[in-house]
Formats: C-alpha cells, structure tokens, sequence
C-alpha cells in the first residue's frame, strides 16, 4: 500500500494536462527545437552551437513561467549553464533538477541514418543526437513542471533547474562553479535523468555509477615524418611503440595488467559475468588511436602517434591514484629511443546512492504510481561526473531516475528517444514533486 | 683518362647554354608552374590536378622541340601518362627517360612552413611537394633536352620520353600499359632521376632497390560504436585487438617475428648497421592507424580501427609469397569474436640493376664529367615500382641517376629542390646523352 501524496500536493490536473494529445504534439515540437542545436561541447567549432542552446533554454525556462532564468556565465572559459527557480512553497522542500544541454560528437558519415542535427521521427522514436542524452530526458523534467504551471498555476515543492553545458567532457568547471556559487544550488535533494531503465516498462533507479579518466597517451620519435623506404627498418617507428604500449595494458585474457590497479577491490580469481564487467567492474578501454596516414598510400614513418584511452573506475579507485599507476606502467614500458607523454584530462570518481532518503523513497513511490511496478535498483557502468560532484559538495543525495532505453544507441550513431518513456517520465517527474511535498 | 665522346656529339654548347643566369631563372620559373599541381595520386579528389600536370607537360615537351607529344589514356580509370620522342638520329640508341609527375600527399597542416603547392625559394632550395620526388629530378632531363635543341638543333642520340603520374600509388597500370602499347617505350636503356646522392658532391647510381608490399589490416568487433562507459569490460575493443595483432609482428628487439619472413634470405645472427637495415634487409612498417575518436572525449569503443602497413623487401623476397605469410600470421592472431580482414592494395619485386652495360658505363662517364668524380654505386632502401616492371618487361637496364639529397625531405613536410644539384643535374644528363652515342 502506497501512502497517499499530503494534501495540496495533488498531481492528477497536471497528469491529465500531460496525456492531452495536443500538448504532447506541441512537446515534440519543443523538443525537436531543442534538438537541433549541435551543441557538441568536445569540439571547439561548436562553441557558438553550445551557447545557441543555452539562450534557448534560458527562454523556454522563462516561457515556462520559472523566476528569474539566466545564462550564468562559465568559469574559465567554459560554456554558460542556464538556471531558474521556482520557490513559492514555503516550508516545503526544494529539488534540484539537473540536466545537460550539450552531446556527443556526431557525423552523419559515421553512420547516421538521417542528420543527427535534424531531428527525424521513426515510428515511436525521435532520432536525433541528445535525444536521450540528454536533452530528451531533462525535457521531461521541464513538461512536468509546465504541467502543474498550466494547471495548478503552481509547484508542489521548490524547484531549482540547472542545466550545464560540458557534462559529455568531465564537467572540468563543476568545482569551481560550486566554489563560486556556493548557494546557487544548495537544495534537499538532486534529479537527475541521465541514466537508462533496464527494459521497456522495467523503470529502475541508478545507485552506483563508475568513475572515469581520460588520457591521452603520445609516443614521439623524430623530429618530422620520414619515408619508410629510406629509413624502414632503421629508424623507430612510434606506431610499432604505442601498439606495443597499449596492447601492455590488457593480458591476454583481458584482465588489466596495470601493475597496482586491482589493488583496492576486491579480485577474486572466479568469471565475472558481462552485466557485472560493465557495471561494478572497472575497465580500460582505448577510445581512439591515430597516426601517420591511411588515406592513401603514403609510405611515411610518422613521427608521433597518440591514443586516447578511459578507465572506469569501482568504489574505492581514486581516479589520481590510479592515474599515478597509469603513468608509472607507461613509464616502465616506454623503449628508448621514444618519447612518450601521459596526460590526464579528466577524472571523476565513482559513486554510491544512499538508498534511504526521503528523496529516494519519493522517487520509488513516484515511479510505482506512473509504470505500475515499483523500481529496481541498478548499478550503471557509467560515469557522469557531476552527479558525483553534486552529491559530495551539496550533501544530498542525487536520484538517479532515468527515462531511457538500452537501445538508444547513446554516444552512438542513430541516437533516438523512445516517446511512450518520455511521456512517462513526465508523468513520474510530476508525481516526483506531489511525492517529495511534505 | 676518360675516353671522348664520338665525333657529333659535343655537348660543349648545350653545357654553356645550361649555365646562362638567364636561362636558369627561366627554368625555375618553368619548374615553379609545374610544382603548384597538387598531383597527388593518392587522392581521388585531386585527379584533376593530376590530369591538369600532365597536360602542362604534354604542351611542355611539345614546346621543347620533341614530337608527338601527347597524353596517353590511363588504363582502367588511370591517370593518363605523357609521351613524346625525337628520333631523328639513325644508328645510334635509343634511351627511355622516364620520370612521374604524382606526388605523394601534403597537407600545410603536417608541418610544411609553406604551402606545398606554391613553391617557395629558400635559399638555395625550392621548397615544394614534389620538388625533388619527382618533379624537379625528371626536369632535369627536359633541360637537357632543351639544351641541344636550343644551340644544336639536335641530339646526340634518340630519346623517348614518357612520364607517369601513378608511381606514388605503386604503378598499379603499368604491366597493363606495357601489354596494350608493348613497342611505345622500346629502348636500348631507360634513365631514371629518382634517387639520391650520398651527400652534397657525392653521385651515385642506384644498383638495388627493395621491393615493396602495402597491405590494410581492419579489424571489426561490432556492428557500431558502442558506449564505452556502458559496455567497457565486457566487449571486445577492435583496438585493443588490432594493437595486439600489430605488435605480434617484431619482437621486443625489432627482429620482424612473422613465421617465414626470413626464410629465403640470409639472417645471420650478426648486428646489421643501420645503413644495411634500411637498404639491404627487409622491414615492415605501420605507415598508419586509425580508430574511434582522439578529436575530444568521445568514450567510445568503436565497430572497427585500421591500419596501412607496408614491407620493404629484398632479392629472393617474392611479394605473394610475403602477402601470404602474413595473410597466415594475422589468421594465426586474431582473437576468437572478431573480424580481421587483411587486404593487399599493391606489391613490387625488387630490383638489382646489372652494372656492365653500355649505357651504365656512359652513366658513369657522365658522372665522372659533371662531378669530377665517380659515381658510387648504391642499394636504396626505397621502392620504385616501375623500375622492376620496365627492366623485366623492357629487358634493358634501368639507370637510376639521380640528382636528390638526403635531406630532400621526399614524402615528408617541407620537401625541397637543391638548386645547385638540380643544374649539375642537367649538366650530368646532357653528357650522358653524348656519352651514349657511339
């Protein structure tokens, strides 16, 4: 038996709101808006894109009938985030809710079926980069609190919206951001949707996430490329080097071979299963290599070649720590004759959910109401770095519930968002914030 | 003491002619021209500027005084080559000379100080793709030409000449273009100005060159790119794989560990210096690898990664054989779960050029002359694929004078021309035409 919402917290109007065919047409167009802002925050040439989509926001915020919405500017050169708030339910608690705006790099010759910019329904999805990750997720934060203001004309809670721009590179500002705005968003609890359910009507709540770093591993020789006919044979070739390096990484079964990376979890000698693998297992995989020339047939022995390369990381794996070791194994199989440079560019640390929190059971209540079956709990092999930052600098838990599917085919081509998941996610966000009323 | 050369075949006025400032200024001005196509043959986007150097080329020689001259139609959507002859001097030999206008790929953002196609004078050097490799070398041939016919009116002996514009793809055309026009190129010996000296005042005659084999490994894991976060540790990374694959093909020392490389060559237990490695042992290089993302953090494990590798071969190296060895070795070390596919693009046998012959003795006459001094005869590292294929088919040797410099920077960033060499070049080419005649 569920406990009824406390009175003046009730969402039915603004469910109802929520299932009107009219208002879910008018969404997708909102959304499909949203979408077509390219606003890839690893490429620089994007910056104007990233912003684009932040003005955006900030209008639509405002439009939703939220205070004092604004671009904040970014620390250091980093894009804009958006905020608003809503805080006229006093004594009750305050949520904050946090997505992000920008995405992963895409190209439709990387194998796109359509313009990963030009947002293109099939059948009951929306293809699009962002559309699951994460900006068709976040929307459905933003309909639900459109559907109370449309009703009700007001919130069951306090809300604050933020809504960052660099969470696909590491979120490098976050710290600084909560340095210099050290109330900004100060709240009871976070939402974040950033996270996927395991299956079509099996919503579920992430509780750990992995950690992350990102490095770049490059091995120079010479001073400039050289013919391979002249000096092939003679000279060392930095691609031979840097496959060598890397391929040290992993033996031959796959078990990391990093000198001191097992040392803090445990590693028991038995076979892990692949949801296991990915989840509270760590990992490190190279992301991309490059060097020389494959074009055409140009016959050059290059004078550097790189890699970049992530690790996942389990609790008790401090990203610094294990960047140390990374550097000391590279360290010890750079040959002479080579220079190689190991450098970190970012890192974020695994984290845990405390399950019991007034948010939490919140969230299950909600989530049971709106899918029918209650949530299970998930551990994601992910990483998203402010959700880590949040919980430890805000001290509130971050309810990871997350609107989307195993297919998504996020930071993939033919990206896509599942609309029955998106409009039931607004309808448990709406649910989220009657529940979270005391 | 050099013996003279035949009556009617002074090359005293075509010499002083050949060192006239104002003549000189006008050939760099003519070689400038033909320096800004960007024939790059191993890029479809630029066979129009292949075709376009050809062209110049045709009307160049045309203008010179040779007959005939014209483009010859590419084979199976090959870039067309130029031909012309002058063969007005009945019961003397008939001499080949062969140069390619192609060039290999450059890109101002590899290195180049300036724009590779807009040649730029540095001091006593062009600086320009194609320069020295093989634009500025076989020009030499034309300038001697023009000498004769400019003062004589005439010369010694008869010429064909007939320039190329695939040799930096491997000549994939040219057994074919020897089947349909098997009487156009006959001669009594081909000369060949692609090669270099030993040093500044040091000429010398090619008399070995490796053969060569350039071949792509790919290795497919999936379908498409997956999340590394979501899938790390628990999927096969064709990087990993393909890193691993690469590194099985040295050992730690460089010794090449493909089971057979070494089979029909001597592989005595001594240390080679490194002028032997890189001319009369064999090599395998990794001229190029790409994979997934290295632009921005893009946490990706990639369907598939790539490489372009390329052996150097040596006499009793067949390149089948070799092709096959290898095919076995990466069948050998592909890990169960993935797709390796290995593919050959082109492969040429090497070459030993034979040193008693007519023409090889005027060669060295006509070095003796120019220089003062001998020429030393040299094995290249490097690989001309249409030095075998014309002396095989042909049947008559190959004599590779060339004119370069070590630090010609051929097939890399800021390839450049010597100047000095280049007129001593022309010098050397208008005694070997005399010295040829009987």
């Amino acid at each position: 038996m569920i406990a009824s919402a406390p009175a003046g917290a009730d969402p039915s109007r603004a469910i109802a709101y929520a299932r009107q065919p009219a208002n879910r047409a008018r969404w997708i167009g909102q959304l499909g808006e949203l979408l077509t802002f390219a606003s890839i925050s690893a490429l620089p040439k994007h910056r104007a894109d990233v912003r684009a989509a932040a003005e955006w926001l900030a209008g639509h915020l405002a439009r939703l009938g939220l205070d004092g919405s604004r671009l904040v500017p970014g620390i250091d050169g980093g894009p804009p985030s958006v905020y608003a708030d809503w805080r006229h339910a006093p004594g009750q608690p305050t949520v904050l809710l946090y997505g992000h705006f920008d995405v992963q790099p895409a190209e439709q010759k990387d194998g796109w079926q359509t313009d990963p910019f030009r947002p293109t329904r099939v059948g009951e999805t929306i293809v699009a980069r962002g559309a699951s990750d994460d900006k068709g997720q976040f929307f459905a934060h933003l309909k639900a609190i459109d559907s109370y203001l449309r009703t009700d004309g007001r919130l069951p809670i306090n809300v604050k919206v933020w809504l960052e721009g660099e969470e696909e590179v590491g979120s490098p500002h976050l710290e600084s951001f909560l340095d210099r705005y050290p109330d900004l968003l100060r709240a009871d609890a976070t939402l974040v949707s950033d996270t996927e359910m395991a299956g079509r009507g099996q919503p579920s709540i992430v509780v750990s996430l992995r950690g992350m770093l990102i490095a770049d591993l490059r091995v120079r020789s010479g001073a400039s490329d050289v013919h391979s006919g002249r000096f092939g044979g003679a000279v060392i070739n930095p691609i031979h080097v840097l496959c060598r390096m890397l391929a040290s990484l992993h033996d031959q079964s796959g078990h990391i071979a990093v000198p001191g990376f097992y040392q803090r979890i445990p590693d028991t000698p038995r076979v892990f299963t692949s949801l296991e693998r990915r989840t509270i297992r760590p990992a490190i995989d190279v992301n991309g290599i490059a060097g020389g020339y494959v074009a055409g047939s140009k016959t050059v022995i290059p004078a550097e070649a790189m890699a970049r390369l992530s690790a996942r990381l389990v609790p008790q794996q401090d990203p610094r720590e294990i960047a140390e070791k990374l550097r000391c194994h590279f360290r010890a199989v750079t040959p002479a004759g080579v220079r190689a440079r190991f450098t970190i560019s970012t890192g974020s640390r695994p984290t845990t959910i405390p399950r019991d929190h007034p948010a939490m059971h919140a969230a299950v209540r909600a989530v049971t109401r709106a899918w029918g079956v209650p949530p299970r709990f998930t551990c994601s092999g992910g990483t998203i770095a402010p959700v880590e930052a949040l919980q430890r600098r805000l001290h509130v838990p971050v309810v990871l519930m997350g609107f989307g599917l195993p297919d998504d085919n996020i930071h993939a081509p033919n990206e896509r968002l599942h609309l029955p998941e998106f409009f039931r996610g607004v309808e448990t966000v709406t649910h989220f914030l009657a529940e979270c009323a005391r």
